[in-house]
């Protein structure tokens, strides 16, 4: 667990920045908040995700704190250091919860104070809602937390945001470089997510409902999917996405040719490797 | 409801047979079974999901039912009917539970004796797991069931098949034709599979249960998959699968061009029509 008396801001209250607040609230910790509207600062006082909150960066909102999680869209991120890490406590300590790293975490840990350090994370979690009001401490539960350190960073500094994971109460918390978790999170989740959004617009389907089974549900519950998010985090990834999305139309060309051949052996043999594989992602 | 005296054989009793014979008993009808294993009788004896089973289809086993339903992967439905309509009823009404229509449908019809009625359906209901032991009539529960006739079934006995899907306990119940339900469930489950399949295939994953996040998981628990089973279905719809195959790859390459020239506007316009489609879906 991270030390008790560590002061943590969280800037960007949305539904990630939320959870943080709320988890970390949970366990006792000062949370301050930096969000852009009042009406987001309003709630998170109102139900207790928060100690104090202020929706202009200033050297009392930001100056005061150990840690600060950044739970920004990328380009807002990246402007914000630019901005106003004049403000942030010397020898803070600084950590996001952005879903890519490699086009992030460089130009973060370059621009920043040297007096400052910046461990990159990322939390395998979320939900298809927005905002605070669906602030969430339980979709930390089980899921995993991936830290992606580079060289520059400490051993210390590294520790402390693998115990920020625990706090939260993630289940699995590992180490990648930010190229590999880009390879990892562009098969993992934006693979996933084109597909999703593929499926859900290749056909007219909105009289289909009775007639679907689950499997069709499962496999669009992530077509609700944040544009504006998503379209960034795809664009900041993008030749990483392009390759996964070769292998994966490379496999699908493979399995319609089986089909098309009338080739069951190696349908069967590519639907047993599948079974195989997948029970390693039982949770 | 179907009425209270219409004595019921199951044929196949397997994880959908079992069900269907664990919900029908649970409501107080007669359920006989016919299937390969007499362990298999045992075990739904001993459960009370019948009220007698036999291995072998005779007059005896057989004569005494007015509703048959196979639950039989579609080349042993076929040749079941060949073999054995000999020992059915005057007069029953026969039905099924497979996955594909076309290439079954018509072709029982052809073989049938004139004076046994036989009405498609396809519960759209099922699990990752098989046999009788996970049995669990739970699974129709808010779930969809299509009826699809042809021409030459009469109203009355359509009906009666709808009752039974009703008695079930199935939220919804469609009537399509067989080339319809065909090209539905083409696009809705077996290409679903298909991408499962592939997502689960066209890398060496089994290192990354650490770093995935649920939507993998959601987007791959159908890649376990019964593979004798779903390379026959696919094999018996080809052509309608290829051609879903196709629309849904089409439309990956319009992702990926978008990604590649680093088109927001197309990619978050994809995305905002994939979320509102996605909401037609929600249970």
């Amino acid at each position: 667990m991270l030390n008790k008396d560590t002061r943590i801001l969280i800037v960007g209250l949305g539904l990630m920045g939320g959870s943080y607040a709320k988890a970390l609230k949970r366990q006792g910790y000062v949370v301050g908040a930096i969000t852009r509207s009042q009406e987001t600062i309003d709630y998170a006082l109102a139900n207790g995700l928060i100690d104090s909150g202020s929706t202009v960066p200033s050297q009392e909102a930001v100056g005061s704190y150990d840690l600060v999680v950044f739970a920004l869209y990328p380009h807002v991120f990246l402007q914000w250091i630019a901005d106003y890490q004049k403000f942030i406590k010397p020898g803070a300590l600084l950590t996001d919860v952005t879903g890519v790293k490699g086009s992030v975490v460089y130009r973060v840990q370059e621009m920043l104070r040297p007096d400052l350090e910046f461990v990159a994370a990322h939390p395998m979690a979320g939900r298809e809602v927005y905002g605070v009001r669906n602030a969430d401490c339980g979709i930390f539960k089980g899921a995993n937390y991936i830290v992606t350190p580079t060289k520059t960073n400490t051993e210390d500094a590294i520790r402390k945001v693998e115990l920020l994971g625990e706090t939260l109460g993630f289940a699995r918390i590992s180490r990648l470089s930010p190229e590999r978790h880009d390879e990892m999170i562009g098969f993992l989740s934006q693979l996933t997510h084109c597909i999703a959004v593929a499926l859900m617009t290749c056909k007219d389907v909105e009289h289909m409902s009775a007639y679907t089974g689950d499997s069709f549900r499962d496999l669009t519950r992530i077509a609700k999917i944040n544009d504006e998010m998503w379209s960034e985090l795809f664009l900041l990834n993008r030749d990483e996405l392009l390759s996964q999305i070769d292998m994966f139309t490379g496999k699908m060309d493979e399995l319609r040719a089986a089909i098309a051949d009338g080739d069951t052996e190696t349908l069967r043999e590519l639907m047993r490797l599948s079974s195989r594989r997948r029970t390693f992602f039982d949770k």
